[in-house]
């Protein structure tokens, strides 16, 4: 049972793997199982992960089998296990409590070469509808405090499968870095009586320089104080604490914004890795005014080095004026959605 | 003139280079300028870097020329600058200031293919003299509010340049994450009328499993809560706020146990990249019971990812006790000094 363990100083918590640790020799230079390996999320390898817990599928084939256009599977390398109790214990001033969660990815595409990027509006909007599902699945188990879906694309950005991919983790506890954005939500709105997001959003669209794109439902980005060059984030322009609960007519224009922006950024930094988190609220609240769910997409092109982990302070050598200038004139293909 | 923002939800403050943006073109692969090449830290080539602001020289021979152990200089591409007022400035919403404060590389030794785990015991005794006669200078300033001392070693962590040396950035601010761990440790302090670290030292005494070395006056522990594989941590026996007022007599213990660590750390992984940090209470207080200076050491085994980024939560393959136990044994050349 992996453990979680808590800093008693500043309170972050660590997900410890206790199992059977990594060995010093194991922590060779990154490899990723490339095009000539195999691949245990392409069509036709169901029997290589975990059965789904979600799938999308034409024309009723059964689960596990081929003829699936996108599948959910548990993480066969889980951070966090399904089974147990929270356990919450001491050992001396310490504390630590059962790694009690959820892990699974989300097989974007059926084929090994085809992105979120490339992919049509139509099946991107299935990619976010998968996400819904899981959140509100996840959501009814009373042990969860918080979900996250993130997504690592290139071995930069920490992929270990080249195949497109997303991942949900399920966690016992309300993250240090998610109650820190609501905590400052919510103190700006007790403040001004209004959504900082939503307030960002007004700011923006009258002064224009930092915008990238935006259509009728959706709005992309480069944040005032970006941390990283190129940095994007994609808001709906509507206020919603939550995504799962976000309607879907919606998910069109925020679809089609997240593979423009993506699209954008590959085109603008070809072959760059890069990292996106979706933001929302901690489930099982009342409807938050102060709250608005977000993407945060982040390019790695940069080190976080010993200068950010001593001050969580971040060096941004791109101003996103500039970054946003460059993927706004960005030239790619038309999406076919 | 660099710019400081803040961002408006969660406070986190980002230095953007304002001056002239990195392009796309520019976040190139990166390449460490090798022996092969030219380096402007290595004895000779001292015209190549800004004038020195302190030095250890034998013999009396001028500043900027031949005949150094050790020299402090400017760094030429500075993240802020010394010159200029604060002046904060709203932006509609938004908060900025400029980016104002001093950037200084320490370069360890003369010789190229010298690292500072190879130094003997004086010369690493000098090294961490050099920061405390920085540190005490920089303070002086009334517009710098923290001083931070780091090491970025091996492209993968973030160095530029080959040559053995570490970076001094004196900001204009407390750090959030600075001011999380002096929360964290008041209100430790506040509960129990003790130190949080002292009690961190007595505790792994008993305890054994977490312990790599100690000696004297310090100790290197794997913390309860790692982050990151091997993550280690020296701490002073005796309890003090500020690095840099420890008495020199104490400076032969870190000293000694800092580059006992890293050989360690290099003989388990070798060439391992790694960053360090040295934390210590920000300047201009009375002396705080509550803040015990130490050095936090993190090899770069593992990428930060999607999931850290969206949660500031980690996930660490390696358990601390296992960590330690490989670094109790590691063998590796005796300490010259």
């Amino acid at each position: 049972m992996p453990e979680l363990r808590k800093d008693p100083i500043i309170g972050r918590w660590v997900i410890i793997s206790t199992e059977r640790g990594r060995r010093p020799s194991e922590f060779l230079p990154d490899e990723i199982r490339t095009r000539g390996g195999f691949c245990p999320l392409c069509e036709g390898n169901e029997d290589k992960t975990p059965p789904e817990v979600f799938a999308v599928r034409e024309n009723g084939c059964p689960p596990n089998s081929t003829g699936w256009t996108l599948r959910v599977v548990p993480n066969k390398f889980p951070a966090l296990r399904v089974e147990g109790d929270l356990n919450r214990e001491g050992e001396g001033l310490y504390d630590k409590m059962n790694g009690v969660g959820a892990h699974e990815v989300v097989i974007e595409t059926p084929k090994h070469d085809e992105t979120l990027s490339t992919l049509p509006t139509d099946k991107v909007i299935m990619v976010l509808k998968a996400y819904r599902e899981r959140i509100s699945d996840l959501t009814r188990d009373p042990r969860i405090r918080y979900i996250l879906v993130f997504k690592n694309h290139g071995a930069a950005a920490g992929a270990s499968l080249e195949h497109s991919h997303s991942q949900i983790i399920a966690l016992p506890i309300v993250p240090k870095r998610v109650s820190e954005e609501i905590d400052g939500a919510k103190a700006y709105y007790e403040y001004k009586e209004r959504c900082v997001f939503c307030d960002i959003i007004r700011q923006e669209m009258g002064h224009k320089a930092r915008i990238i794109t935006e259509n009728g439902g959706a709005i992309a980005l480069a944040p005032f104080a970006s941390r990283f060059p190129f940095e994007t984030w994609i808001l709906p322009k509507d206020h919603s604490a939550y995504f799962h609960h976000t309607q879907p007519a919606q998910f069109r224009d925020v679809a089609s914004l997240l593979s423009d922006a993506l699209r954008r950024i590959e085109s603008t930094l070809p072959r760059a890795p890069y990292n996106f988190m979706l933001h929302t609220a901690p489930p099982n609240e009342t409807d938050e005014p102060f709250y608005h769910w977000h993407i945060e997409i982040i390019p790695i092109l940069t080190k976080v080095a010993g200068f950010e982990w001593g001050t969580g302070f971040y060096i941004n050598p791109t101003p996103p004026e500039e970054a946003a200038k460059y993927l706004r004139k960005a030239r790619f293909q038309e999406n076919r959605g």
